[in-house]
């Protein structure tokens, strides 16, 4: 049986993770749920799934939780999260908090041996290093949730590491891919929630839009595969069907194709090595008709610039680049800010800082306080 | 070392078999090299090559050959090839003849435990249950060479073999792809030759039009990856860049895509499991743009119907279609048949045979003769 602890369990994630389980059967059982503050969704899914472990880390929330639920064991406080990924007996942790706040999870599951599931990007955005040498010690796997990094880490199964020449993530190109300059300038918070293919959180969404979350991905994609930085690529394909390509040294493209359901990647974490029939889940290529392919647009859409710069920069760039465009896309979130002013404030956040060479945690957490300053003060 | 021995070396297959191996340096060497009669560019590759081992199915060429290049070591006549692939010591024989009379040779190279790498997709279609049986019996791999075998049987590592739903074979649908009936009766051979992605000989190029190719490819998938025959579709790609694809069971399509390039299949089957580098293989997606699928029409292109319908009637059936259908093609290309024809007579035949279950070699070729026959007189 796999046992799996779910972090972010009432965010799209968690709750598509709850479902697979659900339609996995009996050899799959959640046996902990971690969530911030939404405590009357964790005790219905604590319900339903037989979970007693639970964690939030909002106190009033989790107060509320255990009078209503008398039965749950509640940890509670900023480091619940990271107490229930460590003390809950578990083969999987998924690590789904949205943002910065699920470095101290993943590092938690990671620490007490657990394979992680990682749908949080910004672990090995901010702290690639520290978080890969740690699961090598540990001798634990990450497993990538997101699609894209599911796709590759499913098509690298078609050839040995030295012969990839690249990865090449597909890029949906957001809502906005076909706008001119003038136009993304006038770009409203309602206009970018509205996504095109994947339903999900306003942060993710607006990353979507700015393809700042690509560049996050292209970092991510770093260092999960253990890649050099040219070697990782995008490429925008509106359709979100190729889900992403290895390039291998005989030119070869293996790529992963598949409807944009985020059961997939998720089950593919769960059951990996093995897959598992998923409901619901077939691909028509013919009723799809049509793929399409764009180079990506490093002047009008600079996420993916920053992306590179960030990489160069190494050590804390990560994190500069993560924690300043988390606060100027919470800035044009709350109509404080036009659209391209999130590129521009976190480009020059990432300007402003000296990175630190092989950097540890406190590094990286004060790199991102400093960031999310910086990037205050300018918006 | 890898010793390859290219049985139809002088055909397209041939010759890109020998410019891989070429590139791919000292570790691979062709050690003999076959074909029916072009005794002129079998010479020339002896020499380029420095191979001593030849065959000439016709003795006339092989007489011509001997007296050109009389350091030559050259076997004539009928069974040329099958005592080149047995005799001379080698690590692949690559099985590249066109049409039937690859049967024999391939069965030979099996016989001596040679691992072929099979370009000739008859030995298959023909007499699939005898020589997959003659493989497992002697241990001997069966590589495919056609480029959609090839991407199936990569895509294929992304998974367990109880894992696939089904696999998709890609067709360009040939050049007629968008006419109506009408318009595919006045067909000429003419215009049948020009086909738009592939450089092939005249037959494969005529079955590339018909679909009759696909057909035969659906007969000869099902053998090579011991796959029910529902488990075997086609899709309609025009662009020839996704070379087929796996569907597993959690809704994944793992798929191969690249340039159409014979070369980077035969280079596979030669440098399995491995990959090699291959220049000017590189497949730019960002500017082939776009990809377009749609669903086979049996009805204007009755081909696979009739792959089907072998398939079903199992045990010679195989053989007679592909029997039926050389004769048309000839007739055909001969200008004696309009092009509808071949379906229609392939058709005829097939309904007409009553097949033997679980055929012995001796039973395949008489109903490819039987075949033949038929189509003869209908024709």
């Amino acid at each position: 049986m796999k046992r799996i602890v779910i972090l972010g369990a009432s965010g799209s994630i968690g709750r598509n993770a709850l479902a697979v389980i659900e339609s996995l059967g009996p050899e799959f059982q959640a046996v902990g749920l971690g969530a911030r503050g939404d405590w009357r969704c964790i005790a219905e899914q604590a319900r339903a799934h037989r979970v007693r472990h639970v964690a939030l880390a909002d106190p009033a929330a989790a107060e509320a939780l255990e009078r209503a639920e008398p039965h749950l064991l509640v940890r509670r406080g900023p480091d619940a999260l990271e107490r229930l990924a460590a003390e809950v007996e578990s083969e999987i942790v998924l690590s789904a908090v949205s943002g910065a706040a699920g470095l101290g999870p993943t590092l938690a599951a990671i620490g007490a041996g657990r394979d992680v599931a990682l749908a949080n990007k910004e672990s090995l955005v901010m702290a690639g290093s520290v978080v890969t040498r740690a699961a090598r010690e540990m001798g634990v796997r990450i497993l990538p949730v997101d699609s894209e990094h599911s796709a590759i880490f499913q098509s690298l199964r078609a050839g040995a590491r030295d012969e990839v020449l690249r990865i090449i993530l597909t890029a949906s190109g957001g809502p906005f891919r076909t706008r001119d300059r003038a136009a993304l300038a006038a770009v409203t918070p309602d206009e970018a929630l509205r996504h095109p293919t994947w339903r999900m959180g306003p942060k993710v969404t607006i990353d979507s839009a700015t393809l700042m979350n690509k560049a996050l991905e292209v970092i991510e994609a770093r260092w999960l595969f253990d890649l050099e930085p040219d070697q990782v690529s995008v490429l925008i394909h509106p359709q979100s069907i190729v889900h992403s390509l290895v390039e291998y040294r005989d030119g070869s493209l293996i790529a992963q194709l598949g409807i944009p359901d985020m059961r997939l990647p998720i089950q593919y974490a769960f059951t990996y090595p093995e897959r598992r029939a998923l409901p619901d889940a077939r691909c028509d290529l013919a009723r799809i008709g049509r793929l399409e392919f764009f180079p990506p647009d490093d002047d009008r859409f600079p996420a993916l610039r920053l992306a590179r710069r960030a990489l160069e920069m190494g050590g804390t760039g990560g994190a500069v680049l993560n924690g300043a465009n988390e606060v100027a896309v919470e800035t044009f979130l709350a109509g404080l800010a036009p659209f391209p002013r999130i590129w521009e404030v976190t480009a020059r956040v990432l300007d402003a800082h000296r990175p630190v060479p092989d950097p540890t945690l406190p590094d990286i957490l004060e790199a991102d306080r400093w960031a999310r300053l910086r990037a205050r003060e300018m918006l």
